[in-house]
């Protein structure tokens, strides 16, 4: 794998990345919140349940990447400002997708954290756009890429002055369909070895099924993950978005507790 | 696959569009030249000969999606500029890609086509952008894409007003490694089956081999292709991009030939 | 690709192996015919509408690899002896597949060719014993198969001393579900380029839609295969198995009259 | 998925299989030996060293199936003996692949355990034929499988009146090509929602890279694994094949520490 003087190993010592008082690559973090913000109740009530249960920061999402131009596209400005209420109401920080060059200015203004999601992984202007900044970046694994492009891609937001990228795989398209996306457990322990940044995963989409998301969540942890990213919402029978996927603020109590006590076991094995 | 209202087959009869003189959806269109624009020289002189060799229509990039931030990115505003030169020297108009929503207003006052390339296909901010054109776009199905997806991408377009939208497979990604992409002809009659647009295939792409850019071409006509989009360059060895899939002038020619003797008898047995 | 001592061009001249009267490698060779053989009445009476419709060789499964043990098996002994009677009854050859390294020697006694399935191209015991034969064998790619993996399993059936192999792409296995498989069309130059045999294609399987065999038989004959193997059931609806995709004897007479004049005008263009 | 009678989850609780003393389906079961038995010096060293390092059953081919009829193929009947004596030095009970529906019944008299390999998981005759018997089979994914193929074959086993099935993932095939194989972590937890049966995974094949073996097997034990099986070979530089992702006896020592220690943890989790 060539050309990667930014991301690679070269700088010796593993990179922390911190959010607020959340520190990526020191301990596990867990990421949790709906997949769209549908309303401020929505969201402020699900904010306080994963609070609650353990997790370290939020999510939601302002501006939907759908494949049916009728599907439900988020709330844009407004989802924001819900989720600046959320972030009020918990003291957590939050991390949020964006979708356009124009939008990574002000959205930054609001966010975190900007996430560049799977579909973007090659948005090749938009990775430019948010290197520009400082903020911290979630980078999602594409669906259809290479270790080697990922990697590449982390490169282009870091070449343009952002050191702060944290690395998430998110499951990869293959031929199952008993699964929505293979979650690549092995790109964790894969991405530290070619770089220092720090890597999370994405269970729930990584596996789209309510029931795989906690042994998936417990791989990743085993496998050197440094967190994990959850779709929780408060009744997911009324997500407008992901429904199948999401858990229960109570199912996520359960999963934060077995996730932390691995961490915490695997710490000390290390 | 529901909700094609636009795209989907109850318009009855198929699109034909019009880029200049050359129409998409009536005989067969073939685009040619290089991967990216270099130089004015190198544009014009390969221009004038795919025009020689009876191209309708010309391709070259100024804004590269290239894996590495170190790799050429192409010449922006400068290679528009050369593209229009080109355009004024053959008469042919051109195609070429767009990366970014805030040059896509400025790049059509170029451009006779916009391309969205495969990694762009769910960059839902820029096909919205592009839908509110009225320039005809040539949508590349991503290399990870279902024709599910690829659809639901030229209903975002139509949605926003632009029905001027001509498919084009590129390639999907598979396990196979001695060709670069797996070029699926099988999307060429069941996009038509799904849709009422042209559709074309884009070989280059598709093979990454010199060797099989003529089969391949040969093979999407006999399908029902309603064109082929073909690499070309003056010096492949010389090229800064693609440099072993572009065919030269000579190489073309011949390809020109074969394909529209063929597209002719095709047409005959229907 | 390395040691293909006996596939590979060392061999200068393309290789053409006979079946009867059936010669693959000169002319375009159509093989047709029911997935199962059924009864005696449904093979026969099938046999001798493709025959009509001027089908060149038969086919026919007697033993059924399939994915539940529940699923129709196929007649074994009983389906070979009506394989030959309607081989008798239309003076065709047929091929027919064999699942078990010990039945190879007594299938051998009745089918003209021995077809190995996708699911058992790496069963090398298998490719082994039809190795020790001089019976013609027609070699299907796994649907999961590279064409290093594909041309090394035709190595193993000729360096055990049968040089009679014809090759055939089926289809792999990729993230689209609209097709069963897709067809990958871009095999038959590749592996055309890689050996000296024959290379027909399975635009049945490859695609599993009715509406698409057509055209891919089509690009099949244009991308320079040499022949293609189809599904024909005088009854689809009534099939014990692949009823989507089986052909009536009438739309596979179409298709015959439109690949035999696309066969004859490609040879015109060699 | 339809018509899993036998391995479906209607027989409520969760079946143990036991090969001598080793039972799997109950805690974690640790193979380990040679991808290749080579022969005996080199097959009883490496029994005695992961015996000393905690392995509970031993692994070793005999017959292989190697991509090129030019590789080395095994040793046979010579290496079954080896492998009777590797089980006499140790006292462990050994797993060996079976290729040929011929070999079965005497292989089954030296071996404790059948292995199906991947590229057999579709061979009905085999699958048929170890199913005759009650000697334990573990039955390999296919690296092309759905889950739902794969279920279905091990209901071909146990429909001819063997139930002693054991599962293991072994890695898909995907675009990536960083790694081998892409070990399907999920397809645990999956086909433990699907079945009865106990699941083990292979993360040598599945990763093919000595580095990723230790997190990878720690990730299978933590989605809830039965076991794993593990190429290890006394001098990797040395072997016959595989030798980039054999593991040395003391990085097999610690791997077996960690994975114990991590199994137990999960253990008093449940």
């Amino acid at each position: 794998m060539t050309n990667l003087k930014l991301v690679g190993l070269e700088k010796k010592e593993r990179t922390v990345i911190s959010v607020g008082n959340v520190r990526f690559g020191e301990g596990f973090v867990i990421i949790a919140g709906p997949c769209s913000v549908e309303s401020e109740e929505q969201m402020v009530e699900t904010a306080l349940a994963v609070k609650k249960a353990g997790a370290d920061m939020l999510r939601g999402g302002a501006f939907k990447p759908r494949t049916s131009p009728y599907a439900f596209q988020g709330l844009g400005l407004e989802g924001l400002k819900i989720l600046a209420k959320a972030r009020e109401a918990t003291g957590l920080p939050f991390a949020t997708e964006v979708l356009d060059t124009r939008d990574v200015s002000w959205v930054a203004e609001f966010a975190d954290m900007i996430q560049i999601g799977a579909r973007n992984m090659q948005n090749f202007s938009l990775l430019k756009e948010v290197g520009k900044l400082q903020k911290p970046v979630l980078l999602k694994r594409g669906m259809y890429s290479t270790l080697e492009e990922w990697m590449n891609c982390a490169e282009y937001i870091m070449n343009e002055g952002n050191p702060n990228v944290v690395l998430c795989e998110r499951g990869i398209r293959s031929f199952e369909t008993y699964t929505r996306n293979t979650l690549d457990i092995s790109a964790v322990p894969a991405a530290k070895e070619l770089s220092h940044l720090p890597v999370i995963t994405d269970p729930t989409h990584g596996t789209g099924k309510v029931s795989l998301i906690e042994p998936m969540s417990l791989a990743s942890a085993a496998a050197g993950s440094d967190g994990i990213i959850i779709e929780v919402h408060r009744n997911p029978a009324e997500a407008l978005s992901d429904k199948d996927q999401a858990l229960t603020p109570a199912q996520f109590s359960v999963l934060v507790r077995k996730v932390r006590a691995l961490a915490k076991f695997m710490e000390g094995m290390k």
